[in-house]
């Protein structure tokens, strides 16, 4: 068995239509397939964020021209994991073969279990689905209790929470198909969002953040990597700045510092730095994260490319 | 282990609005678990004619009104394999945890490949989606090469091909999660139709029978059963007439005969009893079919109910 790696897929990178999504996901599968040429097991997760978007937007609407029924958010997720999940797993079997490597891959339902306590849920701030006019999301919001909040003057919006992931729901079953040495997709768009009740798992309208549950994929299959790619070549200082300097390695008291210097954007790097963290901490002796772009995925496992970030204690 | 049972839920059975399907899918959980517990493995396959009906007319709609982009058949059956998978999954996790019931239970997305020369490609047959005026439907068809047909009176609506399922892409993980004791729920809506081409698999707009998947996974997992729950308790002779005569027990030979004597409706019974027939004849030695409805699942599995088609060479 090789060394075991969780890499985490951005949403941007899959494109907004099923033909985009095609095209951009062959490059994904390359990226992945250098990997698997590296030697590692893969466990991939990836974003939703555009997918999801442009489902309930479409889905929404059909809604409310009554052609077809509502669907809600832990719905649109789980067929966004089916959506996103085919194509990437039919593009990596074709690089795969491509390659002469054989190795099966698979895309699984994941539930993620968050817990409904959790302080996001008091400030929702994930904005899905359209705009509306203030006095569409006031019936809205009366009607379907949902929240809204004004959009950067283009509107209101609906917002969900984005609570913390507690637990992978389907972990065991992700444990066992990796130490069969199959390439396994899980966790997609975060995961469907559930709670535990007392009649079993629910799901609740939520987003969960795939950097986060990445990480919580990593620590709990004792993965000696985690992979975040993204559209930036390395974490930066100063970013955006003139004074922009990129980061080669950084020590967890490194980042821990950054992170308090207000270094990382909310929203942006600073999730992803979070997330680097956290696994780092509590992975398994000597494990790394990388954060790096989707184009120098086998250089950011080799170090040669991207950010580590490690513990030198 | 115990014996294998590949078990094929009908679409019509859940629901077309996500909260009647997550109504009626925890009856249908409730006789998976009965089945689990009479001690079979199950692989559980399921249509998605209503939900990938409802989705497509949603997602047609919107596009044609420029809000979402059109989603093509075979992206639609990945959704909806996310969708129903996520709602039968969970609904059977909640039900075995209330029993007491320590298994693990997944859906994956599944790919079926089927033969381009299919003969079912030069007569699609199978309407998906909206009814169109025929001026409409001819214009569709010249711009996206459809092909329509008069649907009694009601319109013009597009027809695919449902060719015959010649392999199961991801056979491999499912035989070694179902050895390894996890439920799987595989080749939802039968399956993702996918061709073989140079440069590997392609989707292609199709509908795969789900009693044909499922007694094709039944052939390659060596299961020891095939059980088809459908709409009515039995399979019956003189269907709909005054003479109406239920079967609980046939022979390949009878079922052959009837067959051919035109007993069993196309596109209604046939396929049910063809699939059977196909499993039992390759199957293992022992193998046997049932047909039953989903409220006597346990008692079909005891032949105490249903109809059993089985092998007496």
């Amino acid at each position: 068995m090789g060394a075991r790696m969780v890499v985490a897929l951005g949403g941007n990178a899959l494109g907004k239509t099923p033909q985009e999504q095609l095209r951009l996901v062959q490059h994904t599968a390359s990226a992945l397939a250098d990997l698997v040429e590296e030697g590692y097991d893969l466990i991939v997760s990836h974003g939703n964020g555009p997918q999801v978007g442009v489902l309930n937007l479409g889905l929404e609407f059909a809604a409310s021209e009554g052609v077809s029924p509502h669907m809600p958010l832990p719905e649109c997720d789980a067929m966004t994991q089916g959506y996103i999940g085919y194509h990437l797993q039919q593009s990596l079997q074709n690089e795969l073969l491509k390659r002469g490597i054989s190795r099966d891959c698979i895309s699984l339902v994941t539930q993620v279990v968050v817990d409904p306590e959790d302080p996001a849920f008091q400030n929702p701030e994930k904005p899905i689905g359209s705009f509306y006019t203030k006095a569409q999301a006031e019936r809205i919001a009366q009607e379907k209790g949902y929240v809204f909040k004004e959009d950067a003057g283009r509107g209101y919006r609906r917002v969900v929470a984005s609570p913390e992931p507690m637990k992978i729901v389907e972990i065991d079953t992700i444990r066992k198909l990796m130490e069969g040495g199959v390439i396994v997709i899980a966790s997609g768009g975060g995961g469907i969002p559930v709670i535990e009740t007392e009649t079993g798992l629910e799901g609740i309208p939520a987003v969960i953040d795939k950097d986060r549950v990445s990480s919580l994929m990593a620590r709990e299959l004792n993965a000696q990597r985690l992979l975040i790619l993204t559209c930036v070549d390395q974490v930066s200082l100063h970013f955006g700045t003139p004074e922009q300097i990129p980061i080669s390695r950084m020590s967890l008291q490194e980042a821990r510092r950054y992170m308090a210097e207000g270094e990382f954007a909310p929203g942006s790097m600073l999730p992803k730095v979070e997330a680097c963290v956290k696994y780092v901490e509590e992975g398994p002796a000597g494990a790394k994260a990388l954060i790096a772009s989707l184009d120098q995925a086998r250089e950011a496992a080799r170090e040669e490319a991207g950010t580590v970030i490690y513990s030198n204690c």
